[in-house]
């Protein structure tokens, strides 16, 4: 095994060969790639005057507005989990 | 007010001029591109020679290793949350 944080895998995004480190197991680094990968296929379909460097800027950006949604509904949850375990810790003092 | 779910946002990343659409407000559409922006800027900035595509796939790579990470985290959320919540239940029944 290669250490942990030197990971380096060779993966294709839209037919071409990158690189990518990072502390990441293989497997996740490779569906990273797939995500990215999902996605500019997705939008060059439906988009097929698109240049490729839009494209790619394209799924960035759909993968940020993803991101984006997904961390207020995380933090959203914290609130709810604090909650909870507030209404937990009352229970225990009566 | 336009139709909600047909904004139209002119937004620049990277020096080059997009029209995104979506059922998000101005303001969300504004800050995923801006994060889009950011993280193309900063990878360009510690690897000078990447040309223009390279540079936006890796962002959205880097963006979509977040949303992964993220995800996986708000799934572990969804347990803790549901366990709290057993909890509380079992102590409404004694």
């Amino acid at each position: 095994m290669q250490k942990e944080d030197n990971n380096r895998i060779r993966v294709e995004i839209y037919g071409i060969e990158y690189q990518l480190r990072g502390k990441a197991s293989a497997d996740h680094i490779r569906l990273v790639a797939a995500l990215v990968d999902d996605k500019m296929r997705e939008i060059a379909g439906s988009n097929p005057r698109l240049d490729l460097n839009r494209i790619s800027v394209l799924a960035a950006v759909n993968i940020a507005d993803e991101y984006m949604k997904l961390r207020q509904e995380y933090e959203e949850l914290i609130k709810l989990l604090e909650r909870s375990q507030e209404r937990n810790k009352g229970r225990l003092d009566l």
